[in-house]
């Protein structure tokens, strides 16, 4: 086993971990988004997340850090690595449906819309503006950034983007089963929108049919100065396809190996496409001793709030893959 | 003219300077408050100034940063002062009634209620632990913060508070002219409020007749490791006197001359009598040939987002008092 496929080129030691959260509506058609006990809480889960990363807990609501099945959340591996590093992260809200329960660097944007019926992400020219602030100041504050997210639904607005800007795509999903034809039917919809209206600019796509989380990520990576690597797997090259056009180098993007195991996507081939470069983290997870993780090697979850990133970014702080895989243990341990 | 009154103590040089926008609904009432054209848009005040600091000029509202009688409000001073030193200024949103136009760091608090007839600051214990939270947050980014308010109505929250914790207390005012009649009898009601329910610990104090703003100064300093001045005037001292049951060491206050000339407050016997150590400013807006800012000497505006603080900053940071007073009045002849 490597734990990561290769090691990134960057070369920061002030590391800054952020984490983008956002909605889409798209998470609440039934059978979209494993991102929630029903399809309706689906929207509560960015908030949830951040408050078990920033606090270790969830008191706000009577809910456990773990999918329906009984798997883990990959909100809880990030905690685990923000505990092993003592880094704090930072949450962007890009545009929720629920006041977060944490402090997070506002946007003030709004949920995604339904691409299908109607513009997806009002106000993406501001959003990607904000993000631009964004980059910039956390400029200042750090030089080496892994940008992760939580936007339960968006490996659908991830489609239809990289869809909708000529690439061959098919993207991964939270459950075991990609709901394929669901999020097919959604993408035909907001393509045929798009071809209608000739969008081809990609804020404009944004616009048309991505999610808040797209802007707000776009805009920071045009601006931030120092080494950035966006973690998640085919939402993060949906940000990389849109960063493509305003920016001359490509982030890296760091994912788990279990999005890459994952045949329903064509997660190495749309990178490849895009020219973007993939790091994998490898956690072992079918031999860690916990059944729930051990289901991300079959497929379910697979990453999710930049976890992939994040045990990247403590393995690249010295951290060993033992002692990351021990703190992941003893962290999902405590909550059961 | 001394520039500045004496050198504080502060070694930083990763520099940071924020300042924490809120609400108090007393702004509202009719001659409180001369943060704004009229009463009700008081509430505007933080949100347009947080504006024109970040972008240098304010496009969501058709109005300029001039006070109703011409003088340059004090976000132009600290604008100015950012455009000098390339700080990047981050807003704290602690409660406001108006959504911000640019990103701030929010804490999802309630604009701050009448203390006569109800509580204050709703959840002021989670502000505060929110504030905590950003004072470590900020603790890895910079090691010397500079921490300014924009709370319209705000001395009133600040005479009521200090007054509750036992100080012998007058504050300032935008005004020329004091309404410190109609503060008095806010203040009698609330206090009245405050002893019937036999209240004395300071976050229940900022629960009862606070503002959303004091909760989360006073979290930050808590936990903010580097070094620490809180820029206003008799806000920051009701903030300094919160801080004295919840930190061995107080940080300094750094203010305009002109909040010290009120003769309508006691700010230095305040200072004297909490034990913090107050640095003042002296921008010399008399001769600097601007009629708007000479009116700051005979005591119109004299203070507010942190001016005194980005002014003294500056001057920490190795600029001269000449291109400092120099930048200010460029910055302000530029808007008219």
């Amino acid at each position: 086993m490597v734990f990561l496929s290769e090691i990134p080129p960057v070369t920061g030691n002030e590391a800054l971990f952020c984490s983008i959260l956002g909605n889409t509506i798209l998470s609440t058609i039934p059978g979209i988004s494993g991102a929630g006990p029903t399809p309706e809480k689906t929207l509560l889960t960015p908030v949830l997340d951040a408050e078990l990363i920033t606090r270790g807990t969830i008191t706000s609501y009577p809910v456990k850090p773990n999918t329906p099945t009984g798997c883990p959340t990959p909100a809880s591996i990030t905690r685990a690595m923000m505990g092993l590093t003592g880094l704090q992260p930072l949450f962007i809200n890009a545009g929720l449906r629920y006041l977060p329960t944490v402090p997070c660097l506002d946007v003030y944007g709004e949920i995604g819309e339904d691409p299908r019926f109607g513009p997806a992400v009002k106000h993406a020219d501001a959003l990607y503006k904000k993000g631009e602030w964004i980059g910039a100041f956390l400029s200042h504050q750090s030089d080496l950034l892994v940008l992760g997210e939580c936007v339960p639904g968006g490996t659908t607005t991830a489609l239809c983007v990289l869809r909708a800007l000529g690439y061959t795509a098919t993207v991964s999903s939270s459950f075991v089963e990609n709901p394929v034809s669901k999020k097919e039917e959604i993408c035909a919809t907001a393509l045929s929108r798009i071809r209608a209206d000739q969008i081809s600019k990609p804020l404009d796509i944004i616009s048309y049919t991505g999610d808040p989380m797209m802007a707000v990520a776009a805009g920071i990576a045009k601006t931030y100065s120092g080494d950035l690597l966006l973690a998640g797997g085919t939402q993060m090259l949906a940000v990389s396809a849109i960063i493509k056009s305003i920016r001359s180098t490509l982030p890296g993007v760091v994912t788990t190996i279990y999005v890459r195991n994952d045949r329903s996507a064509n997660l190495e081939n749309i990178a490849h496409q895009i020219g973007v470069k993939i790091f994998y983290v490898d956690p072992g997870f079918e031999d860690l001793g916990h059944s729930g993780l051990a289901r991300y090697c079959i497929g379910e979850v697979k990453e999710g709030m930049g976890a992939g990133g994040a045990m990247c970014l403590a393995y690249l702080m010295g951290y060993s893959p033992e002692v990351i895989r021990n703190r992941i243990l003893a962290t999902v341990n405590a909550y059961n």
